[in-house]
């Protein structure tokens, strides 16, 4: 089983869902899809006269502050315009897809931090009625239900907080803990980069492979975000998930691509998982 | 088990959810609900820059025109706003929802009829690229799984058109055909009004209940669009669907005052349906 995460940004448009529905229909084995959403997010909020305001935290973390009608447009546009649209060309490529949030059946819950701290513009800021959360629980049962019945899941955030509050959870986090909790044999990240980079500005620099049993090489070598990618792609894999794989979501081909070694491919390799196997 | 048909218009925003949560809550038997999004979705159009184009066919019957962008449009407020706001209440009220588009799963299938001819503002028009359709199959196996595993499914329109297009369909005659499909002991149509009317200007003018065994006197006395409702409801009981309510949505408990008979109830009177069942 392969849970596949497909980045929300700019570069998978519409045309892109063509190529991974086209690729989806010739995988055999059962896969949960995961999307994003956020270049459409921050679009209809713009239309809407609601520009993206972005926090910076004092640990220098980057937030977007999500009060209730901005949570509407991320229902908006997660939930309505790419799932709907996703499943619609999954469907016509003959994939049997189902879309859901991970509100629905109880996906995902998550704890609300309402009040949001941080400087705005360079501006000290306390906001409240922030809709930004912390996943908490995936609950897979409607999943493995829908995955038992040959069907493919197409799941998005938000999730659900208390008091029935949708909550903005990050997409990533709940595609490594739906792959944990279904113990996928693969988790497939799809950016608009052709995998884990060295350099970040040089796409020559791939990495395309890191050994889960001795990544420390890796870890000097990663930088900023990419060091959070791999260290969640490493507990990944110590929780169980057979590889993950960070490739690219805008080739024509994605999924055969990254199941073939191209991209970051993170596991235990074969000498590993056989010392591993032989304790 | 019962269809749950929740009207679309603004009458039944929000707070209306709540009232049917609580509602639900107690119902023991499986529900399915079906829902519309209209207010919401003309509101989007209107903030959007893209107000509601109506067009009147020869034949009198007035369409909404539906280009691409607007069914993006319908997308976002049905699947988005109303169906997971409409969830997360649902489920903050302990009921196990799961919010589903009629694309989801191949629930509702449709043919598209991409030129629309008419006249808006009194000017001849033949529009093209409208997603408009017609409902032509409802496959309720999705429903029936998630109903045999103590789901209650939350399904809005547009249903699937050939080659992955989206379709606009009227949300009724869905939660009619799906009725049907699953041969419901009840199909339950709550709008902002008390039930069909003699008089729509008149809520005091009533029609309680009408016998589907001879349903000539209220058909007599119904006018417009009550007549098409009317022979809608006729069909489903004829159909095998036990029993059609329109009833007030705005209530505060408005399934259990339809269930115990406020608003019109169409179906075989008890002595009828010992007729029909001696012969």
């Amino acid at each position: 089983m392969l849970v596949i995460k497909i980045g929300g940004g700019a570069a998978i448009g519409e045309g892109g869902y063509t190529n991974f529905a086209e690729d989806l229909a010739t995988v055999t084995e059962p896969v949960v899809v995961v999307h994003g959403g956020n270049a459409e997010f921050s679009d209809l909020s713009r239309r809407l006269g609601m520009p993206p305001r972005m926090i910076t935290s004092s640990s220098g973390r980057v937030t977007r502050y999500t009060d209730a009608a901005t949570m509407d447009s991320m229902l908006m546009a997660y939930c309505g315009k790419v799932n709907k649209r996703l499943v619609a060309t999954l469907r016509a490529a003959g994939v049997n897809a189902v879309g859901l949030s991970a509100i629905d059946g109880g996906i995902a819950a998550g704890r609300r931090k309402p009040v949001l701290r941080g400087t705005e513009d360079g501006k000290s800021k306390v906001l409240r009625d922030d809709h930004a959360g912390t996943l908490q629980a995936v609950d897979p049962t409607l999943i493995r239900l829908l995955l038992q019945n040959g069907y493919t899941p197409v799941l998005t955030p938000p999730a659900l907080g208390e008091e029935g509050v949708p909550i903005n959870v990050d997409g990533d986090k709940l595609a490594l803990e739906l792959a944990t909790a279904l113990q996928a044999n693969g988790l497939l990240f799809f950016s608009d980069t052709p995998g884990l980079l060295r350099d970040r500005h040089d796409e020559s620099s791939l990495i395309s492979e890191i050994d889960a049993s001795s990544p420390e090489s890796a870890l000097a070598a990663a930088a900023g975000r990419m060091v959070v990618k791999v260290e969640a792609a490493l507990g990944a894999v110590e929780r169980g998930v057979g590889r993950v794989v960070f490739a690219d979501g805008r080739s024509a081909n994605p999924i055969r691509a990254a199941l073939e070694g191209k991209g970051t491919t993170v596991r235990h390799t074969s000498s590993a998982v056989s010392q591993v196997e032989s304790r």
